[in-house]
């Protein structure tokens, strides 16, 4: 009986090893990522899932799935984005709600606001309680590494703008490693020293270009990686310099940067890294511009997961956007229930990218309408041959004429008319309806130049995910994350 | 020593007993509630959140956060929706993919279709499985009851549109309730015996009207609901009628009425609920209409929900949509981070009763201009007085002179140019652009009188739920149904 008995406790102890693990009890993850497409809402993962399975299942009968190397993620939850200035947030905020947990104003960068959304106290972040459990603290952006949603996660600044303070509050940080475009205003236009040589004379360690970051080695020194002064390229533009031979890191490549940096610690990690340009594209109204950046950060989340395959039962992976850009949508009124994505294959830079070459046309003294439509079949493939997909109608061609004529004059957009600035939105005219119309063509459309309110898919995988279901708040991110990390009970403020 | 290790394994038993579950052990749901939002995406809900906040937290100074009744859910999911014709697919197919698990083309009821979209075969959909499980089975929907998203439930045909076909298939059907709406075609235009003659000899008890559906009792007669010939009215336009002392039935009167039928058997039941006319509301870009509708349905489920908390371990409730309708964004460019959700509320009527106003106005030698406008102030708000957010420009009155100008002479949409076409989408011209003028001073936009291809979010809660969270296809929606009632291993085709 005794031994019936044991037997059994045995068994019973064995299944309940096996299955009986709730969240509290779980381990902690030992690894952290946190991924943010900023901009990047469901219509802009659908958009760039549906892209892809158009491109590569050009000879199947029927829409094929196709996903990104987050959505098979087996967690899935929405999340609210409203800051305490409005339904339509901004990064600065949203980032704060993500990395401290507070709701604050718009531009405002982990300091709590009154009532009247004046800045009040700054809080504690999850890297500096990461920091404190002994992990290791990476963070990896596309753009800027003192923008909005990099300096939540190491800086406290009343204002987004302040941008040499937030560099300098960098190097006081106890951040291990930052890469991706290098610092934005590094020398404060000319007010204060260069901010690579105050970050020199604190030991830290500064790993110019894409080769220097490749090669990246584990280090016990703090580390600044830059790809390049300013923003890193957009991926479509990247891959345009790929096929000239010029080969620039990837927001992938610099994910991996960071993982060997920084993977060389008894407690782990967190790594925070964002493709902040899927929101620059869509602000922009450019939607092949920004599906190709949600493929970049697709690619970038494939390097976690392949950390993870590795260290499968110790790492977190969370996948976000902190808002939505531009009120992209998966229809438009002339297409109707038909969807040609396979035209934005034709496009060959970004809007960006074009923006300065039509700048060069006009310093030039100006193309003629000819040449410029010229140009617009060789880089976007939109034509005036009849019955292609691509095809201009009149109405098409009288609306790039239009543009184009604003281009050329140089006419600023604060002197536009209502009628101008509501269709150029204040971006270069003749790029902005080149990308409205391939995006109608495809049937895609955007209503906006701003973010939105949509609420946004958040995807977890690995340690703790399991509490990142549901529809909830973005300062939730903050506390489930810190909550799979056991440190819930760490937190001081709100 | 025999008495602590048997105490032990009590405790540990115990422990075992409330936590060690997984969902292949959990017990099948003895009740299962299927809502279907029609034309629901993030964005409708996102809208409707958005709206009740900035309505019921006028004196609050930030945004707040305010649920809906199924976004409390604990699990969420995100579905695609492409069917076998398109990525914008239509209700039909995605009603049978949900129903029965299949892909099919636009248009198809639950029959399978070959490479070249020609119909195959029929196939078995859930409430059959369910019925054979020994389940009641209850339809209800706010449209026409032999619509496609109801019909998916109960018929198999190869074309939405033979109604009186489907209508024919639920009398020949096991399904024991259906209410809303009434059956659309009801006499195949004049070609058949009325459908309810051939209903009532088939022994089909017919409840007609508000009244008798709120008294309905639990029955073993198959039974028909209707509140009204064809589809019930738009929430915003049923609540019109209630302030003059009319007491309609609501979605959530129906949804009563559906329990209250068939909650009388020792195997419990499926009821799937379709709240049909947002999608209409999102066709004619209707915002606030389509955002009373989600109120409706957010109200439909809070009836099950209440019945829930009478049978807590025994009911499952699935909250999803079809597609999304019409790209409703939460942003407009010239709104651009600001929003006013509370001009909707002085919306007063559909688009459709407005376009059958604009309908009497015509018939009666028409309007002066001047009196329209009274009109839409009235009914919408929209004024002419200076420095209101409801503040008519220029630009709106120039919009509004061509619309109304359009509906008046009662020009066909078949005969409009491609410009109005793309302003009125073939619905009232003037009607149009009052609705599109509203939204656009709430902050929010539309871009296509169709479909859309985005995403679908899916709210869980009970037993099951659990298996409700991921990205996955809506065919998927059949699949982890049937898995939570325990009946996937009874699935015979695909």
């Amino acid at each position: 009986m005794k031994k019936l008995l044991a037997l059994l406790l045995v068994v019973v102890l064995g299944l309940s090893c096996a299955t009986f693990v709730t969240a509290e009890e779980a381990k902690a993850p030992k690894y952290v990522f946190m991924f943010i497409g900023d901009g990047m809402g469901t219509p802009q993962i659908t958009a760039t899932e549906y892209y892809l399975s158009t491109i590569e299942n050009a000879d199947k009968p029927f829409p094929m799935p196709r996903a990104l190397s987050f959505t098979t993620f087996p967690y899935v939850g929405i999340m609210t984005t409203m800051d305490a200035t409005s339904f339509l947030p901004d990064s600065a905020s949203t980032a704060s709600s993500m990395a401290s947990g507070i709701k604050t104003a718009s531009g405002v960068i982990n300091y709590t606001v009154n009532d009247a959304l004046e800045t009040q106290e700054p809080v504690k972040t999850i890297t500096e309680y990461a920091k404190e459990a002994g992990k290791k603290i990476g963070i990896v952006t596309s753009v800027t590494t003192n923008h909005a949603t990099p300096a939540a996660y190491y800086a406290k600044v009343p204002s987004r703008n302040q941008y040499y303070d937030i560099a300098k509050q960098f190097v006081e940080s106890k951040v291990d490693f930052i890469g991706g475009g290098g610092f934005g205003s590094p020398d404060n236009k000319g007010k204060d020293k260069n901010i690579y040589e105050v970050a020199a004379e604190a030991n830290i360690n500064i790993v110019d270009g894409s080769d220097a970051i490749r090669n990246i080695e584990a280090t016990d020194e703090r580390t600044i990686a830059k790809v390049c002064d300013g923003a890193m390229l957009y991926e479509v533009d990247r891959l345009a310099e790929l096929e000239k031979g010029n080969d620039i890191a990837s927001l992938a490549d610099v994910t991996k940067a960071a993982i060997k940096a920084v993977d060389n610690d008894e407690n782990g990690f967190f790594i925070m890294v964002e493709g902040g340009k899927i929101d620059w594209a869509c602000h922009a109204n450019d939607a092949y511009t920004s599906i190709m950046d949600t493929v970049a950060i697709s690619d970038a989340v494939q390097v976690a997961i392949d950390f993870m395959d590795e260290h499968p039962d110790e790492t977190l992976i969370v996948v976000t956007g902190d808002h939505e850009t531009g009120g992209l949508t998966i229809g438009f009124a002339t297409t109707e229930y038909d969807s040609h994505y396979e035209v934005l294959a034709n496009q060959k830079l970004s809007y960006e990218k074009f923006t300065s070459i039509i700048a060069s046309w006009r310093e030039e003294g100006g193309k003629t309408f000819e040449e410029a439509l010229a140009f617009v079949k060789e880089n976007y493939g939109l034509t005036t041959e009849a019955d292609q997909l691509t095809t201009l109608t009149d109405t098409d061609i009288q609306k790039l004429k239009e543009a184009f004529e604003v281009s050329m004059s140089g006419l600023a957009s604060s002197d536009q008319t209502a009628a101008q600035k509501l269709a150029y939105g204040g971006y270069e005219p003749f790029s902005m309806i080149v990308s409205r119309i391939i995006n109608n063509k495809a049937g895609l459309d955007y209503t906006s130049y701003s973010h939105t309110g949509l609420q946004i898919p958040v995807f977890a995988k690995g340690v703790g995910s399991e509490l990142f279901t549901g529809l909830y708040d973005n300062t939730d991110i903050f506390s489930k994350t810190m909550t799979a990390m056991r440190l819930a009970d760490k937190i001081s403020q709100k």
